[in-house]
């Protein structure tokens, strides 16, 4: 299969390949909400039947949480075993209100495609699953495939992560993920390292119940001012985490890992205006990259106490809440970092207040490719072709927390690949896919899968 | 009129006093949230027909915000002019589901009855009007009176701040109001100051968008930490205001003050058990009273950013803000405070965020009385009636904004009375009052009001 015949094949196949994209779409598959389980079943179900179709052999592998979806081709003896791994899951979808459009209800305009996981990662995955679908009908697939697609992944992986040693199907040679992006100037991507994950929730309880803040206010505790306490506690004045032996085993990367990371253009400028928000996080010293790349971070993603409607209501809160996540680089070890969070929260706690921690799903650590695997090279060269030779490698500040554990349990060499990009909003109000950089996923699965 | 006529009055009527003060408490009267605004004025309605039914002239007086009920009884010329001031707005209801029942469908449990404005301040208003009602019919009502009920004293009192100046009906000789409670041991009680108060928010801007947390950690500025360490300034390691100039001109209590206040029995362990909460707020070096009667504070009424539902999700919130408010004692300015404020928030707003300020309606003076004033002794001897000499004089820590000024244009001297209880959880999910204090809050009417 070469460049031009898949290019030729996507012209005449995008709207049935857009078709089944949006059907993977409508379903409501948030694995973080137990109101959306219902979804996430139909979803793999749907998957399951999909796989068939398209011409592999397909079930439900059970798992303690979510069941996962396994598809498997073996139509090439003698050929290098590629385990896919990608999921249906999607993050929750509000602030509903900030959506253009139903974020269940995919619609295209500019050249776009706009609903919650158009992106991450049932769209990514999607290019995978047109590109198989082409190849065996084909007889081009010159690679034996085994999928596995969760369900978990945004709430930690947890059903295969305890399921997944059990299972005789996860052995490989190539563990082939597609949920990455490129980076921010366009050009083909191989990811090279991923964040490991830790998330905690911090509770500190005050009075029984809402109290007159006039009444009481200069005599209780409030825990609206003790969570804002409490988290000042976690970063000191340089942006480094404060929370003691935090960054033990922690490497710092090596001078060539710095200089392909740094060799991605890079200005504040260009970071404001994607955002809207200054590059000002993070600790002093590194570059934006270096900080993204190798640094291991501690970030609120949440922080709730007392009253939040219009106007005002002169309370003392009862309780307040902080929703923790910590990104963890190699080297780290993610529950003796849970352990140590931990045990700052529970040290910095304000008199007065109770402390209590709810430790969350993921639990997961990094993950690094060399820039000298074979592997790597391949997938360059593939990548090359789709881009004038600019294929750059870079190092992802996300986490898939199951892939490293992935990885050692099938003895298959990571891979990862995505052609997302920062304007897709993933995670976001009016998460969105660009058509074009579907076909991109598309022309890059067709050449790798059939070039062995 | 004496004690035990009012006694077997209330028994006899006690029914239809309760029905009334139901009727009040079915209107959705929430001052603070615009989508209660047709209920405001509903409530306000009922209360003109209710005055006239009662015997007074009544109307509506206009204001730039909600109206004022005005009603007038002119029937004993050469005697007091009481000028009598409540409110008819109540605070918003949420967190809902904390409720045990609907909160404007009373219900009556365990000789208490529940429902949002049970006791603030439409129970302690209903009192007071089924004692003129009585009297007025027994020809026993011995002085003149003008009613003034507002329907913004929960959200600022801003539309009778701003009209009351033009109406030529405010003179008198009291400011009658009740709209107050007891001290912890239930004796009858005399609220000698009130504390003012300023409120404001304090949003802090990040990304245009929820920021995906593994690719924007340690990059992107977060709002969620920022707010924290931002409201972490406000206050020393002593529980003291770190606002520069915060108590500028703030009097400290004299001796005799001090022993009044000081005078009312007090234990942490009875103060846990009442709210759950130990009393470890405020500054150090003054009792719990005198923290509460005599010193300003300022307290975060809520704290919110990013994700607040369950489990996780890995975001940088674009947005947060904190709901500020402030309590004033005697000598601090109102204005020159909220720009104190404001100042400090801009000083301390952390690197890559935007702040902006929203100001409050609340900004209103502190109050205090003289336990030396005729008014003070003459309704401290009724109170001797019903509680066997036991009546208490104290500091309350709450606010009504608009008294100071009242008192200012009426020329009439505060009389502060009131027979709540802090387990009526007022401003909290399940206020309630009990009938019993209901009960004493019209004895005290029927004696005080017939008494000149």
């Amino acid at each position: 299969m070469d460049l031009k015949n898949a290019q030729t094949i996507f012209a005449q196949e995008e709207e049935r390949f857009v078709g089944d994209w949006k059907t993977l779409l409508r379903f409501k598959s948030i694995s973080t909400d137990p109101g959306h389980d219902k979804d996430c079943e139909k979803c793999a179900d749907w998957l399951v039947e999909h796989l068939k179709k398209i011409g592999l052999q397909s079930k439900l592998l059970k798992t303690p949480g979510k069941p996962v979806v396994y598809g498997e081709w073996k139509g090439k003896p003698n050929t290098p075993q590629v385990v896919f791994y990608g999921h249906y899951d999607v993050q929750p979808v509000d602030p509903l209100d900030l959506w253009g459009s139903d974020p269940f209800e995919p619609v295209i305009k500019d050249g776009r495609l706009y609903a919650r996981g158009a992106q991450d990662n049932k769209g990514q995955l999607m290019y995978v699953l047109k590109a198989i679908e082409t190849l065996i009908a084909r007889k081009e697939l010159n690679c034996n495939l085994k999928l596995f697609i969760e369900g978990e992944e945004e709430h930690g992986s947890d059903g295969i992560d305890r399921a997944m040693a059990e299972w005789p199907e996860l052995k490989g040679d190539v563990l082939m993920v597609c949920d990455f992006g490129v980076v921010p100037s366009g050009a083909p991507t191989i990811t090279m390292g991923l964040r490991g994950i830790v998330a905690l929730n911090a509770k500190l309880k005050g009075p029984a119940y809402d109290l007159h803040s006039g009444v009481h206010g200069g005599v209780a505790a409030n825990p609206a001012i003790g969570i804002a306490k409490l988290v000042s506690t976690l970063h000191d004045s340089n942006g480094r985490v404060a929370v003691e032996g935090f960054y033990e085993g922690s490497k710092e990367p090596g001078a060539e890992e710095r200089r392909y990371a740094n060799a991605e253009p890079w200005s504040d400028e260009m970071y404001e205006k994607l955002t809207g928000a200054k590059p000002a996080g993070g600790e002093k010293g590194y570059t934006a990259w270096e900080r993204r790349g190798f640094r291991p971070t501690l970030e609120i993603n949440g922080i709730h106490s007392g009253y939040g409607g219009p106007g005002s209501k002169t309370i003392i809160p009862s309780l307040a809440e902080a929703k923790i996540t910590c990104r963890l680089v190699p080297g780290q070890d993610p529950k003796l970092t849970v352990e140590r969070v931990a045990k700052h929260l529970s040290r910095h706690t304000p008199p007065g207040l109770t402390l209590e921690i709810e430790y969350g799903q993921a639990v997961g650590g990094a993950l690094s490719l060399s820039p000298e695997s074979e592997l790597v090279k391949r997938a360059k060269a593939v990548l090359d072709q789709l881009g004038a030779g600019s294929t750059a490698l870079w190092w992802e500040g996300a986490s898939v927390p199951i892939l490293a554990k992935m990885s050692q349990v099938s003895g298959a060499e990571p891979l990862l690949i995505g052609f997302g990009e920062e304007g897709d909003r993933i995670h976001a109000p009016n998460e969105s896919f660009s058509i074009e950089q579907f076909r991109k996923g598309f022309l890059f699965s067709m050449l790798y899968l059939s070039g062995y």
